[in-house]
């Protein structure tokens, strides 16, 4: 497993290696949910029987959730342009990665994933396809698909679409750190609204964060990317970080994240970046240290612990570890249940306030739930259904 | 089970009807091939031990035949425009059609298939659409798409793409029906390239039947459509049928279906139309009838058999059922595990042969082997790995 210990070694294919082990043949199959013994059975789920299924939902399309699996079947979508830290490898070599996401869809929500790899191409092309292939799916998990190009490859199937369309890259990042902040916030005695945050990067996840925590009531955010605060007066801001900086930074301030971090309550790491530990040390006291990057944190948890009161990563190695699959098989459990249409902002916040519940007792070493504390996926699909 | 009884009913939504209940939530789960036990699986499979993989799959793409679900997964691909014998009833519709077909692929031969229903377009954007989704897929099985369409959209996939590519409405029933008529020649003790064929019927089916037919050897066929014999002298055909009327029609016939039947050794039926006893008393004694649209035969079989010596049709309810399940699974089966790069005509016709030598001593009452033959998926399999 040295590959696995030492992740920015070259790849080596080693297919005695336990995680190639674990690869062999792929991680799905597709199984038949009804016995096919004879004539008869045949008959009844193909022809000449299944024509009358067909009719039937010709004449009413809402028949197509009860009786195909469009009931429990989420696409998980990607074009390979930003695989985990890997960068733009392409949709076949992402396969592995979409495949271990149905994994997990199946394993803690019982939904029927499917991976779908596309030949990447502009933003006009993927949203065409996607939508000529969204009548198979009950919901599309996005994946893995290049930032700014995911901001507007959502909000246009979102407007297009009328099943759940959610990029987990942003929204199952902002959800469970979000969860993760309330608690972190109730840990060292401060109120919400009262936190300065500084979130450092302007990608998927930390524009998604970013929002997530506005709507939370949280004021004082800001953010940086590589060169700097964003604020209004910079001239080399896209779309997204323009809204960005009209909607974050009440104080005006400008300058690098070092300078950012001064006095901030919280700093959010969903860069990939690191941080020196005496930028960490000038943060306020009991201060709470987010970072995220993975496999390499922004800043190791126990240097930042030397000067934090909370620390979290998403590693799965140390405590407190933020890992998506808190939220995404519980919001599309929950969607796919209750026949939503979307994904709302208001599902998003009721998901992170109930993993976030399921901590009774939050403290610096547990402000999140395990990964497999299996009361979170039906708890967060409950919280989605409640607000369809 | 009215509905079904009696096809040509008002399509009837009963819920308590058998077919609707065999329907009852879909067909198909997906499931995990490899166990999710705890945190060292979760490494293993997904982050960070799945980012080995991609990067081993991005370094060779080959990889990803040994390490995904490509290795066995096969897309059943329509755009919902020729659905059994219903029309263009859309991909919504269209659903429980490629379900029944997974569930057939799986039952069959252990191919994993998935569906994909897209809603249709230009024949350059299902192209487009399909050949950016294809680094998903080990296979593509296109189905119920409309005539003429469907041929150009094949063949321009098959030159696009590297992995096999099959419309199963022209070839499977190609296949079949070649394997069934060497075995009804025999029972006539008729060579087959003496044999004078009429095919009623230039859509998928027909135009598939009559080039499977012509490379075996068949030299006089004759294609009739609506408006009767396709010659080259006819103004109003489309490029297939035009080049349809190069290939065939030896005798320069001209006129229509009746006529075309006087003296014919085989009439093979893939139109939907119907044909008049008094037609079928007219072929040359010993004639061979294969009345394929389903579920209503262009002649009833007990009808045909008052005149002919051998008769078929697609139904299950009568002897030498033609159906395209007897080659499909086997040949995407044979494909994926002999890493073919695409479906051949050799593939087919060894197919073909392979079905037909199944059936040890052919009668009129047995001229292709039962649908539920096990012994077919795994030999026809063998066959076309042969011939990669």
């Amino acid at each position: 497993m040295s590959a696995m210990t030492d992740p920015t070694s070259e790849p080596l294919f080693d297919p005695e290696d336990p995680v190639f082990v674990a690869h062999e043949g792929g991680k799905l199959a597709v199984h038949a949910t009804k016995e096919l013994r004879d004539r008869r059975d045949l008959a009844l789920l193909y022809t000449p029987g299944v024509a009358d299924v067909c009719l039937a939902i010709a004449a009413d399309p809402t028949l197509a959730q009860r009786y195909t699996t469009r009931r429990n079947t989420v696409a998980v979508i990607t074009d390979g342009t930003a695989v985990l830290g890997l960068g733009d490898i392409g949709p076949l070599a992402a396969m592995p990665v979409m495949e271990g996401k149905a994994v997990l869809f199946k394993h803690f929500a019982d939904v029927d994933a499917v991976p779908v790899c596309l030949e990447s191409g502009t933003t006009d092309e993927l949203v065409e396809a996607i939508i000529r292939m969204a009548p198979t799916y009950g919901g599309i998990n996005l994946e893995d698909i290049s930032a700014p190009r995911c901001f507007e490859i959502e909000r246009r199937l979102k407007e297009a679409l009328d099943i759940p369309v959610m990029h987990d890259d942003q929204h199952g990042t902002a959800i469970v750190s979000l969860a993760a902040l309330i608690n972190a916030a109730t840990v060292v005695g401060k109120r919400m609204e009262d936190l300065r945050v500084v979130v450092a990067g302007a990608g998927a996840a930390g524009v998604a964060c970013t929002n997530i925590l506005l709507r939370a009531g949280i004021g004082d955010v800001v953010v940086t990317d590589s060169r700097g605060v964003i604020t209004p007066e910079r001239e080399d801001l896209n779309d997204v970080k323009r809204r960005l900086a009209a909607t974050t930074n009440p104080r005006r301030m400008s300058g690098t994240l070092a300078q950012a971090l001064v006095g901030a309550d919280v700093f959010l790491g969903v860069s990939g970046g690191t941080v020196p530990e005496k930028d960490i040390a000038r943060m306020a006291g009991d201060a709470i240290v987010f970072a995220l990057a993975n496999p390499n944190p922004e800043v190791h948890p126990e240097v930042a612990h030397r000067h934090a009161a909370v620390v979290a990563t998403g590693r799965s190695d140390y405590p407190n570890q933020i890992n998506n699959v808190l939220a995404f098989p519980g919001i599309f459990r929950g969607a796919l249940d209750a026949g939503a249409k979307a994904i709302t902002e208001t599902m998003k916040i009721a998901a992170a306030h109930t993993i976030a519940g399921l901590v009774e007792h939050p403290s610096a070493g547990q402000i999140i739930p395990s990964v497999f504390d299996d009361r979170v996926a039906p708890a967060v699909a409950a919280a989605v259904a409640r607000h369809v």
